[in-house]
């Protein structure tokens, strides 16, 4: 059984001791960036991953969603940012946005925030996630994870068509807040259908559980953002910040947010059609 | 009677048509920070203006409160910003934090946050709004208003005690949001009791919820976005952006974040104590 890993500091609370505590039950990792580990769970590649929340709607009938874990803000996320020339995303209408390569739903979030809340059509482009590169060829620039942590929290100047000058930047949790009042949801835990009951039998799904209850007390955290600080060159404080502002535990309020973005996002979206794990009923 | 006006850009939707509207009703405006305008209202020096919503509590007995109007904001705000040396705001503890002299309840937010958010008791000093001033001699710096949104904006380096940096830079109705879930109304609109009724009668209020209502329109935001720009230089679009985030017809839920402020930030505040304007009563 794998289960797949990604090594940005916002997941380091559900890594936390999980290792150890699957140690001797033929449990391996592996690790990548969400696009990469959304395409290996489809392909059965590995078994269980933190996957974006739009893969996990695309791909209900193969997947089975960990109930109460994810990754969510309410409000300003400071890891999915919109970097642009423009100094109102309105502007961006009919311009070119360079779109990471890391992610699925931020992408979708960017595409739902400009057709519903500002009425606007760029043209979007994926390219490789590098802001300065994004920037010197187009208007805005769509950054995720550790390197939109470390953008949002420098803000360096950038070449642009017009010189050097320190671009604009959008928190996407925050103008999904505006439009919508809500949370949003950037990652779910997901598992294949056709192995899910061998990792909760493994304890997998128990340990995943324990593991980030432990990776998100405080002393946890702290010891996270120390330890993965240097590694960003940014301050621990930065990091710790991050850690204690997102939400981790799935509330109502989030699924609310949850729902919303893929009845925006995705057409025929059926919210029923999401399987969530129900442990007390397999026990049965 | 007077009005009291502010000259920031926020409250540039609620002027927007007024003069024009009371003219010959023998209504005369004056100008100030909020500050000023708390404590020439007090003082009876002017009749009706937006005032810091700590100060419409602290007054609660002279003073009726215009209902349905005001500034809030559900996430970050942009103009209520704490500049810091530090990239945890818990990092502030014991040290020194210089507030701006232009407002009340952003100073009391301020104060709510680190102690029920954050745990810490950082030394206050009340100094004028200069961030460069603040930033030389204090490890934090609270600053509202076009200031805030100016600096937040252009992100400059400031001079230190360990030479030139870039300040961390923290936005309080984020901050506010992530401790509870609620918008932060920053001001409200207020009158004298002894003279809200011949405002009324004069027709004032109806003029005043009448040009915020024009000045709320997307033409007119624009139009008061693109005057303004000038003289805060920056772009027409960081102040469009601002008008449009802002919420300035007060809903249930923002009136359930005021009262949340209010019950943390006073002693024995009593909620009932606030008199809101009921026009139809007075009809009668």
């Amino acid at each position: 059984m794998k289960i797949g890993l990604i090594d940005y500091l916002n997941t380091m609370p559900f890594h936390y001791d999980l290792a150890e505590r699957l140690q001797g039950r033929g449990v391996g990792f592996t690790r990548g960036v969400p696009a990469q580990l959304n395409r290996a769970l489809m392909a059965g590649e590995i078994d269980l991953a933190p996957i974006s929340a739009i893969e996990a709607a695309r791909h209900a009938d193969e997947l089975v969603i960990l109930p109460d874990l994810g990754i969510a803000s309410l409000g300003a996320v400071r890891t999915v940012l919109l970097f642009a020339w423009v100094s109102d995303i309105r502007e961006l209408d009919g311009q070119s946005i360079a779109l990471t390569d890391h992610s699925a739903t931020s992408v979708e979030l960017l595409k739902a925030l400009c057709r519903e809340r500002y009425g606007i059509q760029p043209q979007f482009h994926v390219t490789r996630q590098h802001l300065p590169s994004m920037l010197a060829e187009h208007q805005g620039a769509l950054v995720i994870g550790d390197d939109a942590l470390v953008e949002g929290t420098i803000r360096r100047a950038l070449s642009s068509p017009h010189g050097w000058n320190m671009p604009y930047c959008y928190d996407l949790g925050d103008e999904w807040l505006k439009m919508t009042g809500l949370p949003f949801v950037f990652a779910l835990w997901a598992a294949r259908r056709d192995t899910a009951e061998a990792l909760d039998k493994a304890g997998v799904f128990t340990a995943l559980y324990e593991s980030t209850e432990r990776g998100l007390t405080e002393e946890a955290r702290d010891s996270i953002a120390t330890a993965y600080a240097g590694k960003l060159e940014l301050s621990a404080g930065v990091c710790c910040r991050y850690l204690r502002d997102l939400r981790y535990r799935l509330t109502e309020e989030d699924l609310a947010g949850l729902r919303r973005f893929l009845e925006l996002a995705l057409d025929d979206f059926d919210w029923n059609r999401l399987c969530f794990w129900q442990r007390a009923a397999v026990a049965l």
